[in-house]
């Protein structure tokens, strides 16, 4: 748990930038030198540093700040890559979130975030990895 | 591009096993001992290798095969972590997935899988990234 802490304190940035539509931490938070890349719910992959932060650029430049929490995050850990699979609730809609982190000088920056909305009744949310902080 | 082939290699051997609903291609693709994750389109997350061959095993064991294609593969690679972006086309449905391989053995073997509807005409598929063989 301690191991993945910093990795969950990255995710957690990203929900409080998204929620606060801080686009100046936004931008921190993501990669400088990794290759970047970013699925929006419905939307197809945006690649590259530039495609992705325009999106969110457009997105946190929403009138109406978005209301979002995440809830549940499990870190999947692939040597200095960690992806963090979470539930996020956005405007009372179930969503669930991959997003994928990489140590760039010591810091975890993300290099991909895949959202997309929970519609099934199927299994979901069997977390049998640690999972830790909100 | 040479560097890339065999991920991509990696990438359409799932989809052929997907679209010949072969599980034991499926479970051989899948990571042995790196932990391993899945959304499939509309569901939550599932966690661990037996959660999510399970799954595959419901899916693939379907009276009708899948109907899928996919196309505009690309490729992130972050050090021995590979992920594949591409588009799929499931009885005419278009959707987005992020593939994610982890090299073992010497072998790309898939640890994440998360697949999710495009529904909006936002931007899409401006892939500035090197793409390759189908």
């Amino acid at each position: 748990m301690s191991d993945h802490r910093p990795i969950l304190l990255a995710n957690r940035a990203f929900y409080v930038a998204f929620g606060s539509a801080d686009f100046a931490a936004m931008d921190a938070l993501w990669a400088q030198r990794s290759p970047v890349s970013c699925v929006h719910p419905g939307w197809g992959a945006l690649f590259g540093r530039e495609q992705v932060m325009r999106s969110w650029k457009a997105i946190l430049g929403n009138a109406r700040p978005t209301d979002i929490v995440f809830s549940n995050p499990a870190v999947q850990r692939l040597e200095d890559i960690a992806l963090v699979l979470c539930t996020e609730r956005v405007f009372a809609s179930e969503l669930c979130a991959t997003n994928t982190f990489v140590l760039e000088d010591g810091a975890w920056k993300m290099v991909h975030h895949h959202a997309s909305p929970v519609t099934t009744s199927e299994p979901r949310h069997i977390v049998t990895m640690p999972v830790g902080l909100n």
